[in-house]
């Protein structure tokens, strides 16, 4: 997606242990006419996947899991990292190891948000190590619903994850992908 | 504002210890197009507070502060709770007591997206003791931002949090005021 793609040019910034920092416009500061403007892409290109539900991870996946939510006129549950206490005592939770924290997160879904033969497409900020969608795909699977989709923000291909997700057999897309940020350039793979 | 008031007495139910849970739609599962509707009444009450940027705290103001953005066409800067390694050494960081989690949690603001002479509009989901805005209030200040508004999507008025951002002078804007949750019920205050 061109917007995107001229936004990460113009203000992503690679850093050490291969992050890329998007905090002006995704991830601390967010831009709400670029994250509108990827949901309506999401809801163009998952037009015809049947999903009933959005399924995204908080923090940096609401942005735009709620803009594709708007779009597609779908409810969307962000799976929270710790348990708060409106949650019921019988949850769903798993555990993935999250790249910009450096260590394992929990993601915790409530049953009452996530019921089986739901249609979830899952919608996140970073495809990287694929390895925060896998925790959200287990857990949709756990509570019986079926998975339609992914789609991200932006793909790190070099780190494997759409490899990871192939076990899914489902549509993966993301709107910018990356193919190398090598000596702190960013090549796009497209 | 009506379609909100009917969906907390529809979906709203009250806890022990005061908290009114809307987790499904609002705290972890979100509906987009009553966000939408909800960023577009913010809109409408700060049309002429000159705000130039929108203020919230991760996780549940995110979802009303991005679609009052959106209607507003400003930047959103969400504090976060924990420090991610994309931000940089100096930050400006308070505390401020969390009801629903029981404990004190920090807000952490870049320097990079909060500076002197912004015109910050504050945007979360609840005003109950009014400790967050308090916290995101006092971010602002120290920035050398100046604060021109703040608005909730639910005002609980018997825990004097209006009272205590009276001292800040400015609008404070909720769009739902519940007066009392004794007895497990909810009553409005309009």
């Amino acid at each position: 997606m061109e917007a995107l793609k001229q936004r990460i040019i113009k203000e992503g910034k690679v850093m050490p242990n291969g992050i890329l920092k998007v905090d002006g416009f995704i991830n601390h500061q967010v831009d709400p006419q670029l994250m509108d403007a990827c949901g309506q892409e999401f809801a163009r290109r998952f037009a015809n996947c049947g999903a009933t539900k959005i399924l995204t991870a908080e923090i940096s996946g609401i942005a735009p899991a709620l803009m594709a939510g708007r779009h597609m006129n779908l409810p969307v549950v962000y799976a929270r990292k710790s348990k708060p206490i409106t949650m019921p005592d019988q949850v769903y939770l798993t555990v993935a190891p999250s790249h910009t924290k450096g260590r394992l997160v929990e993601l915790i879904i409530s049953p009452e948000y996530l019921a089986g033969g739901e249609k979830i497409l899952i919608i996140d900020d970073f495809l990287a190590s694929g390895a925060t969608i896998v925790g959200l795909a287990r857990l949709a699977q756990t509570a019986g619903a079926k998975l339609v989709g992914i789609g991200t923000l932006i793909e790190k291909t070099f780190e494997g994850g759409r490899a990871l997700l192939s076990y899914l057999g489902i549509p993966i897309v993301s709107l910018v992908r990356i193919a190398s940020m090598e000596d702190y350039q960013i090549v796009f793979a497209d």
